[in-house]
């Protein structure tokens, strides 16, 4: 289904900002096709150019078109977007309704934009992986932001969107999942929060929850033990690009402080490092998978789920040097 | 934290029913504590008694009060229950409004029942399988229903699910959510459907949408496709008791069927052999988390990710058997 992969040459292509090359490179990265950790590997050099903003949220909270929005007014100041859907519910990825999916396909055709849909269909954490990758080929490519829009449910989904320079936490009054949605993590990954659907009653009702939870959780929140960044609280009607302007600065504010604070590095590192280790552990998997293929499970029948594993489990390690672990 | 685990001794305590060792087992598979995967092997033939049910919906559709009120019509006909709750937002977790949470606690002093809450913490397949498992050690102890209730949101928390012998799906009218949580995968998982909170106006709206879109997607539904079983749809007030009764008759003729139909051999077979993958994925993961805490990273320094993901696999594959692989 796929084009066969040269790295090299599929590397130069992205790097020369080719969105059809791009697409490919994701698609590789996706499957896991062979040669796709020597793409990556080739374009290691060139990363570090793009924003990187995590927006997330529960379900219903507009986070699409909060996203289409700010990337209107991105593409207004003439910078380029890259983004990442890994929300079911989506408009993105096909998961909302129609008139939504509508209004964010717009942006599809839109210069400057690149709109990837990632499916959340492995449950052993590849899509984490191949999420933040992607991203990593987007900022290859050369996008000056790169978007990535996960549902705050799940702890995986909230880890991707924590991956990035920024996330956005996005909730919606009225909905009373306010605080259930805190309460499953949402408050640990926050650096800034958007009150969407803001028109709405209850949005200062709102803002004050936020701000109160905030003051009671401070030890705990992730980002906010190092001290010195105080998540604003930023009210949006994303529908009617109300906010949108704000938004925007407040991320470049919070960009700054990372820059100002040489966090930004530190939190930079601290992605090489990721990538490294689940890369090692993606290479694990694969020794795992490809004995638990290739073996006769037939002969092992009438052991336990657990025999079944220590003997491949030993016999892929003897594979590997040739006596038995 | 934890007691030392001598897994004979443990998985003798387990069989004879003592709750405290129970909970002490999950909280040994829950962090792989030395010596969880002997105290798996010693239960593996005590698997199989107890009838599995998940139960998985969209957030706010009432999946743990549902929970609770078929745990009360089980313990009215004299059977015990265990319950595993992985979603955040259950009151089981502690992730609800105060008011639901005190109403399920009550259930936590009952005779005949064991709760556990599983933390959604693992981004890397850890907590499906340990849930999994957690439910095996609930078999084991001898109760006769174990019902594993998850955010019907991410593909893990689904998986889990439909890891049960029935997978009731929970949605609620005027969500509007309803197709948007059909999208994220909730039709393919489900062997029977409730619609809770029928009281509210569109039960009978929803009913038949859930109807239309069954029809639809009969060809690719996991478990209508071998045909034989349409997902019935029953309506419940699980805050009021109401159709509780009628929900577990439906729940008993989808086991029926299932036994009728040599389908619940080949379903269980089926989870013996994931369970022997996920074991051996697990200790795959291992070796290489072992190797990246050990291992010198500085001395790597100046290397790309994939160069050191590919250096420490190198490593870890010559550690097992003594050459470089």
């Amino acid at each position: 289904m796929s084009r066969d992969l040269v790295p090299a040459e599929l590397a130069e292509r992205i790097a020369a900002g080719e969105p059809l090359a791009l697409a490919q490179g994701i698609t590789h990265v996706e499957n896991e096709t062979p040669g796709f950790e020597a793409l990556l590997e080739e374009l290691d050099a060139r990363l570090g150019r793009a924003r990187r903003i995590g927006v997330t949220g529960p379900p219903g909270a507009g986070k699409s078109t909060l996203t289409a929005e700010l990337t209107r007014h991105y593409r207004a100041g003439d910078l380029t977007v890259g983004i990442i859907a890994v929300d079911p519910t989506s408009p993105f990825t096909g998961g909302a309704l129609l008139g939504d999916r509508i209004r964010m396909n717009e942006l599809t055709t839109e210069p400057g934009v690149f709109i990837r849909s990632m499916a959340s269909r492995g449950s052993l954490g590849g899509l984490a992986t191949a999420t933040r990758e992607a991203a990593d080929l987007m900022d290859a490519a050369g996008y000056d932001r790169v978007i990535l829009e996960t549902l705050g449910v799940g702890q995986s989904e909230l880890d991707i969107a924590a991956s990035a320079d920024t996330t956005a936490v996005v909730l919606v009054p009225e909905s009373g999942d306010g605080i259930q949605a805190m309460k499953a993590g949402l408050m640990e990954v926050a650096d800034l929060f958007v009150i969407n659907k803001s028109d709405r009653p209850g949005a200062d009702r709102l803002e004050k929850e936020i701000a109160i939870m905030m003051s009671i959780r401070e030890g705990t929140a992730r980002r906010t033990t190092e001290a010195g960044w105080k998540p604003p609280i930023v009210q949006t009607v994303a529908s009617a690009g109300e906010g949108v302007s704000e938004l925007s600065d407040r991320l470049d504010r919070h960009f700054e402080w990372l820059t100002e604070t040489d966090r930004l590095d530190a939190r930079r590192a601290e992605r090489r490092l990721g990538r490294a280790r689940a890369a090692l552990l993606r290479r694990a998997q694969r020794d795992a998978e490809r004995i638990w293929r290739t073996e006769d499970l037939e002969s092992l029948d009438g052991d336990t789920p657990y025999g079944v594993a220590r003997t491949l489990h030993a016999r892929m390690r003897g594979d590997a040097g040739g006596a038995v672990g």
